[in-house]
């Protein structure tokens, strides 16, 4: 087959997956696990039932399936900001921003939707998020050697530990009611990576 | 019946409790949950059997007793040391060190038992655990807001919004291998609460 009618079906093969997923992770937070059936989400999202067990054996793998997409999209935001040109200390700033809005955007995600505490407590930590973790990690350590070569970050804390730390205090945005409230944690925590005076 | 019988009855229960909680915790850490029988524990604990059961209905309840007491011992350490006579700075910076440290040894007993991190996940977070969150910020918030009164932490941000950002960035010490990189986290999220020059 010629390269194009691959690229379409490919096309095609993500765009019937990104429905089942949304379309899942939709049903789920509006009406509660329990509820949903295989059946109703082909009919939601426009496919055919054999289609999409084609796909996915039950509605938990569909789940898995988007929750490691939203992990890859999160993941994928922070490494754009990352790479867009500036000095070390502003990269980090925005970098940070934006993993605790992340985190806000999540947690205001559960409480909006009816069983959204239900769809994120089914989604168990699995080797996909941990090692997702593990590149969170690899991508704060090496902002923050590069910030502290830069001299803008305190050189007396291995930046593999202040990545640790960002890391968690930046998850106090998750319980935050705004994004300002995000903005002062930001500060708070960039504080504290600053070289002791 | 005279006030000392009363004590002496008192103490016993507490005595068969308290025996009943270490001796499940430990053989479930040990041996994983599956294993552990009522039998087991009211045999290890040196309780009759018929004993047990007027105390428990079933293992779960006595690990459920076992994670609340945990809890209160440690919110009781915390309370014990912010009562200690001194400067509110000393006081919020020995609260943080103790607080960061409770964190290091659970995730360490975590590791160190067979089926410890079993045991953790056994531990649902249920409305004791939120009841003593909320009494952990409230500590912490009256400790920043202390200490903002005296100068010592910046007044630019809510005292309830740097609680959150401490109980969140403490965590990191479950992550950290010593006792000298949980003083070093302790020493990073001060100075996040410093006041900015």
């Amino acid at each position: 087959m010629p390269k194009l009618w691959n690229d379409t079906i490919e096309a095609h093969r993500q765009a019937v997956r990104d429905a089942a997923l949304n379309t899942a992770a939709a049903l789920v937070a509006a009406h509660g696990a329990a509820s949903v059936t295989m059946s109703q989400i082909a009919e939601k999202a426009g496919i055919g039932r054999a289609t999409l067990y084609k796909y996915f054996p039950h509605v938990g793998a569909i789940l898995s399936a988007w929750h490691e997409r939203q992990i890859d999209a999160h993941f994928a935001r922070l490494v754009a900001i990352r790479d867009e040109p500036a000095e070390p200390e502003v990269r980090l700033e925005r970098v940070l921003l934006a993993y605790a809005l992340i985190h806000q955007e999540r947690v205001q995600h559960h409480h909006d939707e009816p069983y959204g505490a239900e769809l994120a407590a089914l989604l168990h930590p699995d080797e996909h998020v941990a090692r997702a973790q593990q590149h969170l990690h690899e991508l704060f350590r090496e902002l923050l050697a590069d910030a502290a070569a830069a001299g803008d970050v305190r050189g007396d804390v291995d930046p593999a530990e202040l990545a640790t730390y960002c890391l968690h205090a930046l998850t106090a945005a998750g319980g935050l009611p705004s994004k300002a409230a995000a903005e002062r944690l930001v500060a708070v925590t960039l504080a504290g990576l600053r070289q002791p005076g």
